[in-house]
């Protein structure tokens, strides 16, 4: 397939060269963070029905999602050149079929999708809030909305999720640990419940540097699992085997 | 020194021999849980001043934590045949200058100890709400008030501790993760701020069954800190050595 690639663009692989995907220095590039939301997130019912990424960037998720689901991912992103990065990604992959890139404000969102329609929706949102950061100015635009609340915020993406899900369907989000009480408030306030964390460390005896979260809608509140630790790196900075593993599709692909 | 054993009773030994202990299958003996609260809390200030333990058993956790704190330790038992084994404990090990045992309801301790006076609390409470465990009858009594919250629930531990501490000081629990998200909202109910969460796995692999957890009198509330993940068992079951090197004292003991 013939691809149109912009200054700066390049096109990287994941799941042994099965999904490319189009990433920008400049603009966006996907991160672990992706990958492992993309793993951890387990729509039910074999993916039948509607998946929703919220702020999907280049469209990473909903590619490495693509294979563990058989209904439709809609991925929504607010900056239209990232928008129509991933559009043309999913057309590289041939996915044009099971995947659709909305090009939308997620306060926008329900004049396309019907509430209460989705089986599931997982988001890698911006993880910083504005007031904290005063790195925010010094960021290239693109990456600065997509790293810091300026678009979006907690309370925003939980309450869209919350509206966009089916009864009990899940809620699967990649977020940063320092800011774990607030991301447990944001969801509850939006009526979904958490139930599953797992941490991922950088190191073996690093803090953890990521939250993976499950999370259900009316769910009842209690039974908290903590899932077995991820550690991405070994001590020397090289990725370790169970994150090789991730990204080569061993523990995901037949 | 000559320690009088009741039926049943035996001395066990941590820290290389350096604490011993009386225990008994039959009442009460400490489990990993006490050794890891023990090692995890870090009382302020070398421990001096007040550092007190909220239903302290057999007083596993102030023997434990004695050679880390230059000031007293109270250990409130609410059980006076527990109480009585961690006294002669206290005995046998010479730490009566250091340690104090106090057989009361917490709920009471307020007659002997003076509010806003302890440096530190420490707490290894019992786990099990009475509602959701049919089990609590077929055990034995002094289990069951030692493992279900028939005596003291996590709204009155966490409150005792709060009306204990002195501004900004800390509060250091051991539980179990299933109860995550109620332990938070106890904890902030009684104006402690959860702020370091360590989670201990019992395998490679397994989900977590331990939770240890430091939280601040009057915290901001904000800046979540997931310390590096805790491992107790080899896959054949023995003691990983981190948690031998624990029991041995080789982390805390010169």
């Amino acid at each position: 397939m013939d691809v149109q690639l912009k200054p700066g663009e390049r096109i990287d692989m994941l799941y042994s060269d099965q999904v490319h995907i189009i990433q920008s220095k400049d603009v966006f590039s996907f991160s672990l963070d992706a990958v492992l939301l993309a793993n951890f997130a387990n729509p039910r019912k074999s993916g039948r029905g509607l998946t929703v990424d919220l702020g999907t960037g280049n469209g990473a998720i909903p590619l490495f999602m693509a294979h563990k689901v058989q209904g439709k991912l809609l991925g929504v992103e607010i900056q239209p050149q990232l928008a129509e990065m991933a559009q043309r990604s999913v057309e590289m992959n041939e996915l044009t079929d099971k995947i659709e890139i909305l090009n939308a404000d997620m306060r926008d969102i329900f004049e396309t999708v019907r509430p209460g329609s989705a089986d599931t929706v997982v988001s890698n949102p911006p993880y910083f809030s504005v007031d904290s950061e005063k790195t925010v100015m010094k960021e290239d635009e693109h990456y600065a909305i997509a790293r810091h609340e300026i678009k979006a915020d907690l309370a925003l993406v939980t309450k869209t999720a919350n509206k966009l899900l089916k009864n009990k369907a899940h809620f699967f989000m990649v977020h940063r640990p320092d800011r774990l009480f607030e991301i447990i408030d944001a969801l509850r306030a939006a009526h979904l419940s958490p139930k599953k964390l797992q941490f991922v460390y950088p190191k073996p005896g690093s803090e953890a540097n990521i939250v993976l979260i499950d999370a259900i809608k009316d769910g009842d509140g209690t039974g908290a699992r903590i899932l077995p630790p991820i550690i991405t790196h070994n001590p020397d900075g090289s990725y370790r085997q169970e994150i090789l593993d991730i990204y080569e599709g061993n523990q995901q692909h037949d």
